[in-house]
């Protein structure tokens, strides 16, 4: 789950104002964005390490978002997901990480990308290294999105443009 | 105009199988798209000199479009022009080309991004420097976009996801 919505609109009207003058800007001078995840614990937790600059949001755009992330040794991108409606991106930058997916993983370097139709397969970008990662993650918003969680008790419902949480049971966090 | 959706469906088709198979890619890796540009002439030829690898099609997404872009000295990334519907956002990852826009010119450097929303200024990166500019394009697909060129005789009408060109008093190409 990148995330990809949920903080954009408050994000959006705070800088509204800068991004209309910026017309470019350092990706690396876009401020992190204050929340780390949306998650509830116990899986908030686990992604202390990573830190995103939410670059379209700089920009107002709305129909997708494109996220600078940095993943800090040990971090990860998301729990192992996958998106009913929504397709992802990833571009590497910085670093050699690891695609972990429900079909097996693959070592990533700078350069390489890796694309995620919805409904495909599940997957998590982790920095097993002593070393950042640095990449660019991008995803659309298309509405009435569900992610789904295999390896963990966790289904995230899109309302509205909010990630709503629930165990597999449909009880709510 | 990214042309982010006259091409894809076809390399989709083409390469659909080979995208299922393969989870990551270096992004130098993903073939060029054969036609350079959708344009009617006269303004196919000046997109001679870009050269666009499209990521997200490799994967199969149809939300989005990311190109890997590169500029050759002389080259545009576009006619200067702005969607209706459509955000974009371009990643500079390598030279140092001109963003030009119809509110003025910015120059960007490898780590800039910059970022149009649906209806905001027009604009296209030229490359006026000896060497090659490489960058990262993403554009959705929302349907319905109309493209506008101020400096030029044309308008791009989405119609069923190609883009169907006009001049500005509506008689076609």
């Amino acid at each position: 789950m990148l995330s990809f919505h949920n903080e954009c609109s408050k994000q959006l009207a705070k800088g509204e104002n800068d991004a209309m003058k910026a017309k470019a800007i350092d990706a690396a001078a876009v401020p992190p964005r204050a929340r780390q995840s949306n998650y509830p614990e116990p899986f908030r937790s686990r992604m202390r390490n990573r830190e995103k600059r939410a670059l379209g949001d700089h920009f107002g755009l709305k129909n997708f978002g494109v996220n600078l992330t940095r993943l800090y040794p040990g971090g990860e991108s998301a729990l192992l997901h996958r998106h009913s409606k929504q397709d992802e991106l990833v571009y590497i930058l910085e670093g050699k990480p690891t695609l972990v997916t429900d079909d097996g993983e693959v070592p990533l370097r700078p350069g390489m990308c890796t694309g995620f139709p919805a409904g495909g397969v599940a997957h998590q970008i982790v920095n097993r290294t002593n070393r950042d990662v640095v990449y660019l993650e991008i995803g659309d918003r298309t509405p009435g999105d569900v992610g789904t969680y295999p390896a963990d008790d966790l289904v995230a419902t899109d309302v509205d443009g909010r990630w709503v949480f629930s165990h597999k049971d449909g009880t709510s966090y």
